[in-house]
């Protein structure tokens, strides 16, 4: 089994071209509940949503979140009635936000939720949150603490980070059906280029994950989100201005440390091979900008060479 | 200071006609709630939002609910996504019950809330539930108890009836805003072609209400919705044969009873009008249909008349 760790539109992209060349029973994607949030009385799981939507073939690329061919006839309307529109809900998006939140409202579990979804969607392949209890990502920043969809879209991450924290991660647990496929046969963990700090670090920050990694015997393989000193999209460039790291793949690469150890960074950084290399860590140079499936799927081919290269040491 | 009860469509209409010839000061609609259910975690309001879209010239006069510039992606991906669909949600019509039910969960009170969307809509008269606190009308048939949705939608009011339950309804106060009103100097009470059973009667069951008309010192009018032996929209007639209770004007009149003092019967039940008479209660025959608005508005002029001559005895 294969396990990514997704966020984001890195993360989908990356999980679609794993999807491609793995079968389902071969590959289960770990994504980020730490920037979901309640809103107008909803539960939204952006990275969920935009993972499911990439794997369904029903993503808007253009925008990088939400469906491809949506309507907003509910925004136009939330607009008319002074309603709060800074976080923007499609119309058949709007019925992903609404079944969650009845079923979460009865009490059924998120990763249940995620697996009918997925399932409805026509998406082969697992997709679980890294947990069912609540985690909500707080940044810190310039201008104070603020609610991760406050600083990302409300404020267009315009404040200064200074850090970070995962509220109720270290209370949380992993869900059943991840426990069950990290309690068997792994063969490598794949970090999808999505933010290392909003991303993967609050996945890193449930106990029972980090544990997991931590006396691990499989390779961890991480394709850089850092691509030519800047993030494909995304913050995560800007982040590591702010936190004092170097933002180049070699300085994603020290940010994560002993917990990857195998680099896929792209050919445009081929200069900072060697200093990975240095770290110890095995190191791939490709094209990683997926710009559509097939790009998308030979990234995975090459991640999953350099898995087994790392496996076999 | 003139009230009106209203239910769904017949009495959305008469209010609206009633809003033509009254000044803002004074027209008060009072609207069922016994109508209003939980629905995909939504709190719905069904009559409210009937007399509402059609006081703001959006109603869809065809379907007799909803709006009539009405988008359905969200329906169409709920139901591709395996959710319940009987009850018809359109994409327009979702942002008030999102922008509700998240109002309510933060505490606000039913009425204060239809204010800010009435006064949203460009409503200038005012639009109040029956109470703010929770009624629900429960419908008893020969396949037992069901709530009135199931009944009215799910079911399309296909099992026989024998009676009603409006569950909350001895525990429900008058709102704020409708007490003062009723204190106030009332000219008349408007008792709309609404259903009798399931419109007017869960709001005579608000112990106030009904201790309100009983002590009255002026006039209730009521506009027949039985014309020709049959409800102009709805199963009232329906219900009245299986109720064994005479399907026609004078039927309804006498179901009334001393609630109501006068009578506005369409020119079709003209040889109705002798047996209304007979109940000792004013009778009014006109054309009672009111398929625009200029119509509706000279059905409320009847019935102000109507009012006016009952007033002076």
């Amino acid at each position: 089994m294969i396990v990514a760790l997704a966020g984001g539109v890195g993360g989908a992209r990356l999980a679609v071209g794993l999807a491609a060349v793995l079968p389902p029973q071969r590959l289960t994607v770990v994504v980020n509940t730490g920037d979901d949030f309640e809103h107008l009385g909803l539960s939204i799981c952006p990275d969920l949503d935009t993972v499911m939507y990439t794997l369904a073939g029903l993503n808007n690329p253009a925008l990088g979140w939400g469906r491809a061919d949506e309507t907003w006839s509910f925004m136009e309307t939330l607009q008319a009635l002074g309603g709060e529109t800074w976080f923007r809900l499609g119309d058949r998006d709007l019925a992903v936000h609404v079944l969650r939140t009845a079923a979460l409202a009865r009490g059924e579990r998120l990763s249940d939720i995620t697996r009918t979804l997925t399932q409805r969607f026509g998406i082969a392949h697992a997709v679980v949150p890294m947990s069912d209890d609540r985690v909500r990502t707080v940044v810190l920043t310039n201008e104070g603490e603020l609610a991760f969809q406050d600083y990302f879209v409300r404020r267009r991450c315009a404040p200064a980070v200074s850090g970070f924290r995962f509220e109720g991660a270290e209370d949380a647990e992993m869900p059943q059906a991840l426990r069950a496929i990290v309690d068997g046969d792994v063969e490598a963990v794949v970090v999808c280029p999505s933010n290392p700090f909003v991303s993967i670090a609050p996945m890193l920050a449930v106990p029972a994950i980090r544990e997991w990694l931590e006396r691990r015997t499989f390779p961890v393989v991480a394709v850089s989100p850092i691509v030519g000193g800047d993030a494909v999209k995304g913050p995560a460039a800007k982040m590591m201005r702010e936190l004092g790291v170097d933002a180049s793949a070699s300085g994603v690469a020290r940010h994560y440390g002993s917990l990857v150890d195998a680099w896929v960074i792209d050919e445009r950084d081929a200069s900072e091979a060697r200093a990975i290399a240095a770290l110890g860590k095995r190191v791939r140079v490709t094209d990683t900008l997926m710009t559509d499936t097939a790009k998308s799927a030979a990234l995975a081919e090459a991640v999953l060479e350099v898995a087994g290269e790392a496996s076999r040491g």
